[in-house]
């Protein structure tokens, strides 16, 4: 038999991992931000393809750049979160591909060629990467908080100006405030997601 | 300190797992799968708008349906799988809301006037919810195997004929034949691909 998570490893990933709406002021290391990356590099992308780019906001200044994008609610909390990463996608994530899919590089010539492919391909490959970050992060004992709510544009004329990189979603990394997490939502059963074919 | 995954459990995850490409005979139950969506439903989305729907593709007169779909290289590879998963998303997700996200009803409002703003979440979400899939499914020791090479339009007309769900991309899950599996392509070191501000 294969060796599976035990019950405390899917917990921690799954069961009892809870987003966080409130922080410690324990701090999270530079080493422990490469220690998340080493992990969500390794999951699987279309064609190794590898489209995020994370920017790890931790200084008041660099927070004072981001906190103007946010919606009211997450202004607080991301203020008080040791990181917050910016996980954003490469538009031009192909020209990479020479490195990263050796064996085919003709693969790039596919998406230079067509834009709207490009952009799907890259959305959606990073954010298979922004979950992989979420599980690497609770994997090696720290919390998270993804946030949807924030202005985009402000976000990428801020961080990327020059257009290359769009950003995808936020997340705030750190030690959760236990007393800030909120009643866990419903989820849907397995007959109202699943079908069996 | 908190508990972290020991290096066993990194390795099950990300640094020693592997894209599948052939399968074993083993079969994959229908228990697993229930035990697989038990865990990735309970990963973090938008407003838990919980927006993948997963259709398993699991007797022979269902691969029928599917391979003619598949780009020429994923066909052997899928036939040979004891299950493919659909991964979808819902379009219509927001009309779940007040299911999912019941103290803010009217958050389903926002998404209900903008039809950009929907596809994006659902997108967004629905891919979140493929990686935590992909996690889930190497957490309780099986292998699995994403393609993002096929017809999403064939797809669409075969399994979801009203429209209402729109399939993301594939993925095989089974145990894996280790003589099939490819050579680990190189990631980007985090110079390239993070920024500390």
């Amino acid at each position: 038999m294969r060796r599976a998570l035990d019950d405390a490893g899917l917990d921690l990933l799954f069961r009892a991992a809870r987003t966080q709406n409130g922080w410690l002021d324990t701090p999270v290391t530079d080493e422990q931000l490469r220690q998340i990356y080493a992990l969500m590099r390794m999951g699987p992308t279309s064609a190794n393809c590898c489209p995020a780019r994370l920017v790890f906001v931790r200084t008041p200044e660099a927070k004072a750049r981001l906190l103007p994008a946010l919606s009211p609610g997450n202004v607080d909390k991301t203020r008080a979160a040791p990181v917050t990463a910016i996980i954003g996608y490469d538009t031009r994530f192909h020209e990479l591909l020479p490195k990263l899919f050796p064996h085919r590089p003709e693969m790039a010539d596919n998406f230079a060629k067509n834009a709207a492919l490009a952009e799907t391909t890259a959305f959606r490959n990073g954010t298979l990467q922004g979950a992989y970050f979420m599980i690497a992060v609770r994997a090696l004992g720290l919390d998270c908080g993804g946030m949807s709510g924030f202005d985009n544009a402000k976000v990428d004329a801020e961080f990327f100006p020059d257009g290359r990189v769009k950003s995808n979603f936020l997340c705030n990394v750190g030690h959760g405030d236990p007393a800030k997490v909120m009643a866990r939502l419903p989820r849907l059963p397995f007959e109202e997601a699943c079908t069996l074919l």
